[in-house]
């Protein structure tokens, strides 16, 4: 048995708030949830996160999150959607294999979830297309 | 000429700061960067969002995404990475041309895009997975 939570949950050996199942994906709701309907799309194959993913994975996880996100809207009524993936724990990830959230966002919420824009400077411009290309 | 900003920042018409390019899609670097290396991935074809982009187009998209995150964290020697898509105005976005964001995170820095988590109520739970029946 695996010691990975995400590992048991998509499984089916711990149960969970299913929304949708096929062979390689789970997609659950969040038991802390930014708003009502968050859910969370979990590969059953065990990646810690988007570095590990294969990319036809990564493929087939957003085509999931775009039918999710048609068909949760149309069943809660809702105004918007957040699509978040994070990676590593600097980034917020809290559970070690890859997920994405889908946050259903409704008028007046109290999400957040934005950022503080700050300003491309010129330096950074020039610094940030250097180190890009060094490393084509 | 497009009206839709993202339109022709995507096909060139207007100049960018682009960290990659195909026929499909342009990585630019944000102007209003959460941090250092916040990019774009946006298709050239005008889509508003999630919700009219073809299915196709999403898997490319996040196949490009896990691609770019890759190389972007050695290239900028970042600790994480954020993968955030936005849709409608309740949920954030701002240029009504699908795009997905890539922020680069670093240990220490005050980017948050955190959310406060709620509890999932057996009620709601209940709720949701009705609804989501109803509209299978």
């Amino acid at each position: 048995m695996s010691d990975c939570i995400f590992c048991r949950i998509a499984n089916g050996e711990i149960p969970s708030a299913t929304l949708y199942e096929d062979e390689e994906f789970r997609v659950i709701l969040d038991l802390g949830p930014a708003s009502k309907g968050h859910a969370l799309i979990i590969p059953k194959q065990h990646y810690a996160d988007i570095y590990e993913l294969p990319e036809e994975a990564a493929g087939r996880a957003f085509i999931l999150a775009s039918k999710m996100v048609k068909k949760m809207t149309k069943a809660l009524s809702c105004d918007g959607f957040n699509v978040v993936q994070n990676n590593k724990p600097v980034a917020g990830q809290t559970v070690f294999h890859f997920h994405m959230h889908l946050i259903p966002r409704y008028e007046g919420d109290q999400v957040g979830l934005g950022w503080k824009m700050g300003k491309l400077t010129e330096e950074d411009k020039a610094e940030i297309l250097e180190k890009m290309q060094i490393t084509d």
